[in-house]
């Protein structure tokens, strides 16, 4: 539809309007080691922005799409990465917002800005540039910026596609965050933290529920008072013991998975009158929640919150703020740190459960 | 546990302390035509209250029970009727907020005022006292009040049962609702309101969705502006027409029926962003609800009210304040009027779609 010669940059780099060649960590085939390759990258074109990436970071949403290999979110060769910091090469027409060499965040959740969604204090979700419109390509008209150097098409993932040299990120998706946060603790900002967050607005206990037990320690520096593990309640269920340890119920409970069993289980465990049970994890099977109609009557809510609830472009420079004044503890969910050729080690870490976050440099 | 004469009445009417011989409507056996029989109500005991009922009036909800044949709910010989005004004739023992000759307002929902819900502001819903947990008797020892003259024990329905002469209920489940109101108006404070609701918070469209064409021209009087008949719906669903009206889905969504199924469709017509689905419906059948995860995730909420959410003690008064004020139209919910020994004619006129709310006066 449009020529790439229609989009003159307004940046100054070098590289400015012209393909660039790099490396990236490109996965070719479901649950396969990422292959370090050398990558054309196109330059942007109408709001659109050029990156260097400049440290990136592994989350289980990667790990997801790694391994899923049917339905229209899967496809191959792609480049996986959504949680990273950079700097602007270029810039393609109509960017005003940002420059070349500006700090900024790619983030795999929209904000156009411009709908109304994004104009309404009520939704985050930005509904011009929804994560299930193109699931392979730019946001705006689904193609590639990136090549290998046979010419074959290489997929971007989560508009985002961070786990390479240089990116091409849509001004929707980005954040400019600045230069006085650390960049490898800005770049876990691209996720969400909400036990940090049950701990920010003083919740007088926090419950965590997991089958690994090392989870606690880790946990408790994130502000988790109690602990359950399934495998460790007896002849009791979770829910039972939730309710034990909660006088009859939680106030909020949070599932951060992604199983419909779960999030019944989340409903069950929440209090009647109040209890507001908040789906966070996305249901990977498509599998639907089904729940009791009367305890929904009796006051139970069901509602659900994708990034947090946040919008990105207000709302990320104020909790990089917060980690400033140090209300927000970034710093203890870096447990591991590797070089970018090294980047299948950090999904080794992260599949053993022996990382948080690995924070991936790029060279 | 107790004998009667443990409980000296601090009344001081004639009956105080007495069993009332008096005329009750009572339904023998599912579906089948009231029977209007002399009965014996017992003097109420520690925390309940004898009440000669001035009217009453007949819900959708007495039709389910009067039908209901199977289930824990279930069980004949009962005495229906949930809305109604009646006059205090004599109070047990520790009841101090009402006395005799008060006009009080019998409610199917309890409100303790002690346990943590009710002093909540959160919650409407009493967990000392819930609906589920004496079906057929008085709420505290779920024993019966009511036996006819051959002794048979009369079940009580919904901790009221206003379809007699004279009932028993508990304190918990009465407001003082004075003077100042109509009795036939006050008698439908026992029920929700929601259309009228949406007028007063200002809604700029209330979409009514019926079978019944005759209930546009009813609901205009109380707020509806737009309405759908699923019949006259064409190749389209519902869902789509509600879209189309609301430019992408309803802010709110309310279920007033009590089926799994439009519950389903009242969730997928709301908005994602900020959509709420209200259930007010109870599930008959005790269908589970089945929701889409990504859309709960796009931040649709799912929640569900009992007695409009409000406290009958406090909230009821302010309702009957709101008539007098003519804030609240009780007036045009009044579309019928029968003397109690003409009540299954009450039946009738609901039954056949014909009436709203039809008033049963006492003789």
């Amino acid at each position: 539809m449009e020529s790439t010669n229609k989009y003159p940059s307004r940046s100054e780099s070098a590289t400015a309007g012209k393909p660039i060649r790099c490396k990236a960590a490109i996965c070719r085939k479901a649950g396969e080691a990422l292959v370090i390759e050398e990558i054309e990258v196109a330059p942007p074109r109408a709001w659109e922005v050029r990156i260097k990436i400049l440290c990136t970071s592994l989350c289980h949403t990667d790990i997801t799409f790694w391994k899923l290999d049917i339905g229209p979110a899967s496809g191959f060769p792609k480049i996986l990465g959504h949680e990273a910091v950079g700097v602007v090469e270029s810039v393609g027409e109509y960017v005003e917002e940002v420059k070349e060499g500006d700090i900024v965040l790619p983030v795999f959740f929209a904000n156009c800005e411009e709908c109304r969604d994004c104009k309404s204090e009520k939704s985050n979700c930005c509904s011009k540039f929804k994560e299930t419109k193109n699931y392979h390509g730019m946001p705006r008209d689904g193609t590639s910026r990136f090549k290998d150097l046979h010419g074959q098409t290489i997929k971007h993932f989560l508009a985002v596609s961070s786990f390479a040299q240089f990116t091409v990120v849509d001004i929707a998706h980005l954040v400019d965050i600045g230069s006085h946060i650390p960049i490898d603790k800005a770049c876990l900002l691209g996720c969400g933290v909400s036990t940090e967050g049950a701990r920010l607005r003083k919740a007088s206990k926090v419950i965590g529920v997991d089958l690994n037990p090392n989870k606690f320690e880790i946990g408790k520096k994130f502000g988790v008072t109690h602990f359950i593990n399934p495998t460790n309640c007896k002849d009791k269920s979770v829910t039972e013991v939730i309710k034990e340890l909660t006088d009859g119920g939680a106030d909020y409970c949070f599932e951060c998975i992604g199983l419909a069993s779960l999030v019944q289980d989340a409903f069950t465990s929440c209090r009647e009158g109040w209890g507001r049970t908040i789906v966070l994890g996305v249901e990977m099977h498509g599998t639907p929640i089904s729940l009791h109609s009367y305890e929904i009557l009796r006051g139970k809510t069901v509602t659900g919150s994708l990034f947090g609830g946040i919008k990105p472009k207000s709302d990320i420079p104020l909790l990089a703020q917060k980690y400033i004044d140090k209300e927000l503890n970034l710093d203890e969910f870096i447990s591991h740190e590797v070089r970018f050729h090294e980047i299948n080690e950090a999904f080794d870490l992260l599949l053993q459960g022996k990382s948080i976050r690995c924070i991936i440099w790029m060279d």
